[in-house]
């Protein structure tokens, strides 16, 4: 570890202009094929909403949209404060390239105080991370690298021609940044995003693809996310219906304790 | 039958103004405890982009922020075109009272086109929804009567004190339009809020409670979802994680022929 800056940390520095837009760049870091990994732009947009002067309380909610390919460069992040009730909390975001507005998002944040509890959902069994292999053969694209994959199950694999019948659209894996990195809420925004596009699993076949509109709730307190360190969450996903170019897909985060830290839903378009 | 307009149809009824910006009024036929039915604005909020002189496609996705409280009488929706590709097109739009934005939404439209297609969901089983009976005492609430419950299981029970143990939090029922209407996207956007919120059935206790954000994506085409007509969808919900103020919730809408219609997600915010 040096005194650098962690890569999630450089990618969500800012600089604020006067009119209250915040200027930033893409970050190598998390490139992907043709631009970003969705996952970043996710936790730019919800860091410029955590910096803005009104912000009050925890973040909530999060639905981004991919309205347009961002491009590698500067880009100007815009948060309209839509309205700000006692304890919640809406935010309007854009993020802007020129002319293009190339990531939307809308966001819920909230003063949390203590009320009934219940925790209904049940963690996925699956062995201790350090009992999993690190996924080390990867695909040479950058922000596969600022992830450990540890698959439990539904490792995707990719073949020349679509397999015969299709495969199963779950994954189990144990996930953590890569250097690691205490877990926050812009951390656990991007790791929303982790999953390799199901329809790559699913037909094991890379056709044009990308996330359209991705949404998660944040159910853990900025201290509970803490106490999860850097140790890796366990993630599992799920797709329910591929056709006529969209299908969806299903995720929930979870602590090494077996609390529900986030649920995450996305849909995805693909040709062919 | 008559020939006056179904209430869905006379909630969605606007006159646009020399700005775009078209103008409504709140439905006492979904009238809801302090305000309208969550569902309705939602259908609002779809069927004003839907109006949109620029819209192309249909609906893919539709993330509704519940910002205020919308009070009975009139409103504005003004309808940013954010972003529109070949087939994607990205929408912003906001219903205003006065200098209040009382709710925000984010809209995926696209013209879809065939391409491989794939489900891996199964129906939940279920009797057909003529052998269950019509739930006829219902809280005398408006919104409730504008929708036909059939509930399989998991049916909300409300006493004077929370339940000494938590109930469950799935449900499922057979659901439709009451009167009777041929479904679409409208109605379907609509459906997607028709579960009474988990917090009160798992508790069985009543308390301050509302949808905060809401999350839906259209899987079926405007033909497939005319098939379906006016017979009853199956719907299936549960929550995973409550504390803090707040719970989630998952749902899905299914046809009668056992596709799935759409996937919605909710946060709710709670008191106590």
């Amino acid at each position: 570890m040096t005194d650098a800056l962690h890569p999630l940390d450089a990618a969500l520095a800012f600089t604020a202009g006067a009119d209250g837009a915040l200027a930033g760049r893409t970050s190598p870091a998390y490139w992907n094929m043709v631009g970003p990994f969705g996952g970043i732009t996710a936790a730019q947009l919800l860091k410029a909403a955590l910096d803005h002067p009104a912000r009050i309380g925890e973040p909530v909610a999060q639905t981004v949209n991919f309205c347009a390919p961002i491009a590698e460069g500067d880009f100007v992040i815009r948060v309209k404060e839509v309205r700000s009730g006692r304890s919640v909390q809406h935010f309007y975001a854009e993020l802007v390239q020129g002319e293009t507005i190339a990531a939307s998002a809308t966001m819920v944040f909230a003063r949390r105080s203590p009320t009934w509890g219940h925790h209904t959902a049940a963690m996925p069994e699956a062995p201790p991370p350090a009992d999993v292999p690190v996924l080390t053969k990867k695909p040479p694209l950058a922000w596969l690298g600022a992830y450990e994959f540890r698959y439990v199950s539904g490792l995707p694999i990719m073949a020349s021609e679509a397999f015969p019948e299709p495969q199963s659209a779950k994954s189990l894996i144990w996930v953590a940044d890569q250097p690691p990195r205490p877990l926050d809420h812009v951390a656990l925004a991007s790791l929303c995003d982790v999953f390799i596009v199901r329809v790559f699993q699913v037909r094991g076949l890379r056709t044009p693809a990308g996330t359209v509109s991705m949404t998660s709730y944040f159910h853990a307190s900025t201290e509970e996310l803490a106490r999860q360190g850097t140790r890796p969450l366990l993630a599992r996903v799920d797709s329910t219906r591929f056709g006529d170019q969209f299908h969806d897909q299903q995720a929930e985060l979870w602590s090494d304790e077996g609390k529900l830290l986030a649920t995450t839903t996305q849909v995805v378009w693909f040709r062919e």
